[in-house]
Order: structure tokens, then sequence, then C-alpha cells
């Protein structure tokens, strides 16, 4: 039902380190990106989000494992896939996988919380992004 | 018995964003900083570790819960400490705390394991390394 | 005769500020991403160059000027112009664009010099880099 | 008479690259730690100018010229010194020096303007801080 949704990201000199490999905490940045792009492809943009309705999700727990490093120029697909709805919560389970989708790099899971932009005070999910959400197309 | 190592860290516009906190994936750079300096005070520097036996310390599993938002100028502490030690693994607590303890911003858990710098592979962690993380002075 | 080389880009929170915009010194990340798909463009990967040739293209000077301010979520274009070519430098012009063009958001100069990917000494340009940089399909 | 600032900073993995070096915009990262640093050393918080009298200071142009690479676990010294003062524009000039002063890394111009925290329009120098300036203790 819930169908996986995948971004490409190509690695460049900025998401690497001196061990020759993706910096740990860069592979995040990859994950929100694909989260920013699967909202986007339901059909919302945050900075209209915050500007309309004054909410911004935010990111309440993560957990990670780092199974098989990237290097520098690798193509990659970061994952995002919707495996549970809350009032106020979305969790998802991220994958980054290789371009050729046969090694899994890191295996996540993310916690957003629905918030208020300036109180950061949780709020239930606005209804069109819950219908959006509960129905990809 | 093991003690809590404390490390200051400035939150600097590079470490925002525009949603006016401090941007997720940079608290994991605050805690590597203070797992570093935790290593550099017990008497080991990884770039000696590296060139000197050819091991690094890499991150094998993550989890952190954000719990309050840091903001641009704030001074922070983050914390390192052992929870488990392993043949090639060390689990580690840390936690970002507010300049004066009173607020935990975030609380994480870390994995860590000891490998090869080309190869990947766990090693066995270096006794001396071992000896030193058992019995901090 | 030297083309402009395109390259989209988007704004993520990771690229931003708690000032709303985009942090100064990731517009530099944007020029890179920009560099790297120009010469992938003309048929070049980096980490090819690197394995084949141990050669590597790092900058030696950079200047740019902030004309106006990126925002978060932002669809921007990075582009990518040889200006100079030296036996071992080349010379770039490039700037960051509102996604319809009408507006320059940051004007750079960026000084390349190719080097041994150990010693970092400057080396003459591998000829076949040099041919495709001076005659672009 | 405008007396060179200094600040410490120390290179962790997240700071380099791939090519075993500090990656080339996070130079951009230890200066702006440095201008922090001096104008709280001045007296002024970036945060309660922001809030007191909606002020910022912004980057408005750079340029900066790579010597030598520093690389991880180097302890650094970023410089930050005035070159010239006007109604609403601060020039410095900074290094990055290696810790024993004896090699010069990176040497930078930077062009900051002082503007509205929203508008991003430039704005005269509160005279406080620019009495600061003029006359460093």
């Amino acid at each position: 039902m819930n169908k996986v949704f995948e971004w490409p990201v190509r690695v460049y000199y900025e998401d690497t380190d001196a061990g020759g490999v993706v910096y740990h905490a860069n592979y995040l940045k990859f994950m929100e990106r694909a989260r920013t792009e699967w909202l986007r492809a339901l059909g919302f943009e945050q900075d209209q989000l915050r500007q309309d309705y004054q909410r911004i999700f935010v990111v309440r727990a993560l957990s990670i494992e780092y199974l098989s490093p990237a290097r520098f120029n690798d193509a990659l697909i970061a994952t995002a896939e919707i495996t549970e709805i809350g009032k106020s919560k979305l969790e998802m389970q991220q994958y980054i996988l290789s371009h050729e989708r046969e090694r899994i790099l890191t295996k996540g899971q993310v916690q957003l919380v629905y918030v208020h932009s300036e109180s950061f005070r949780p709020q239930r999910i606005t209804p069109v992004i819950l219908d959006a959400v509960n129905n990809p197309l």
C-alpha cells in the first residue's frame, strides 16, 4: 500500500571525509532530501506549509545502521517509506542503496513530528497532508 | 567507574538551519567532536592510530532523540561515556546539554567498531587503548 | 566558444542557516557540484582520474560576490565556464542563478590546479582532458 | 593599531574530504568562527544584536587563497583583523595558520555588510559597535 519513494543522490567531495568514505552524519542529509522530495511528490512544499500554516516537520528521533560505506562519486538512491501515521507523528523507514540496488548502505528509522514553526509544539497533521500520505497516487 | 567526559561546543551559523535551530544532522558532529576529544584525553590521537596501526574507529550504528532545540550562539556541552566494551566494539552514551546542564537537548547511543583503515574489517581493539578505556585516570 | 555548463541545485534545510538563507560557505558546494558534473559531461570521472593517473583538481584560489540570497526550497542553477587554460591551471567563472535565470545570486571566480593526489604538486593537465576542455561538444 | 584576533580551530573528520585534507569550503566556517569570537571578545553577541536591533552582519564578498592544506586532527589558528571600516561595511583580513604559526594555510579577505535581519538592506553600523571596532582594548 505505502509505496517506497526513491530519490537519486550523487556523492560529491563535500559529503566525504578523510576516511575516504561518506561522513556518517551526511547520510542524514541524504535521508532528508528524500523526505523533502517525497513530500513534494505528494504535492506539498515545505516553505508553503510554513508560510500558510506555520507548520514544519521536525525530526524527533532517528536511528541508523551503517552497513556498507559509500565513496566519492558514487551514485546512490535514498528511499522514503511511511511505516506509521499518528495524529501529529509520522514514522518512516529509509534506506540508502547503491545505484543498482544490490547493496544496502544504511538503514534508518525516522520519527517526524508536525510542529508549530515558532513554538515547536506538536500539532495535528493538516488533513490534506494526512489524506495524501494515506492515499499516495 | 566510567566517568562522563565533557566537551564544550559553541553553536555557530554553520550549525543552524532556516528553522532557526541547530540542523538535526549537526548534533552528530558535536557528538563526534566529544568522542575525538575523549580519545585524545585518554592519550590517543586518531591520526597516529591510523598511521601506526592502520586502525580507525567507525560508527556502526547510532540512535538519537531530539528533546529540545539548540539555537544560534548557544554554548553547549557534549558528553561521551562508555557503556559497553567488546573485542572490536565500543558502545557509548552521549548527551548534548545546555551550558548550565539543566536541559538535555539530545540523547544518543553510538556503536563504534575498530576497523582496518583500508579494508574496513573489524579488528581487535589495540590493548593499550582497551586498557585506557577500562581504566580512565 | 566555451559554452556555459548548467547544473540544477535544490536548496534543502542542510544548506540554510538561522538567517533564513543559504549559508555563505554552502554556495561553494553548489559551485563544486557544477564543476564535477561539467567534468563528467566532458567524459571524466574524478574517481577514475585519481585511480588511473593519481591526479586531482584542487581549488587554489576563489573569489565570490553574494548579490542576492537564496532561501530554503529554492530551485537554483549553478553554472561553470572555462575562462582561462594553463599548463596545470584552469580558471573558471561560475554563477548561481535563480531558477528562471532572472536573478544572479552569486558570482564567482575559481582557480583550479591539477595536482598529484598524494604530493599535491602541480602537474601538466592530462592531454585528453585538455582536448576536451578546449573542444567541448 | 588594529590588533589581530586569534581563535583556535581543531580539524575533525566533519571538516575533511576524501582528498585527505580539509574541504575547501570549510575554511570559510573556520573564518566565520573567528569573526564571531572576535565580535564576542569586543562585547557583542550576534543573537543579541539581532534581537535588540534587528541587525546582522552578512558576507557581501570574499576571496581566499589556498596555500597549504590542513589535515585531519590538525590544530589550527584562525585570525581576524579589520582592514577597513565604512558606514555599513567592514573589510577584514583573515588567515588560517598552522598551530605553531610557521605556515600560512589560507589567506582571505572578507567584506561584511551590516544589514536589517529581515529586509537584508544595508544599515549604518550601530555606534557602540563602531566604537569598539575602532578602539579595541
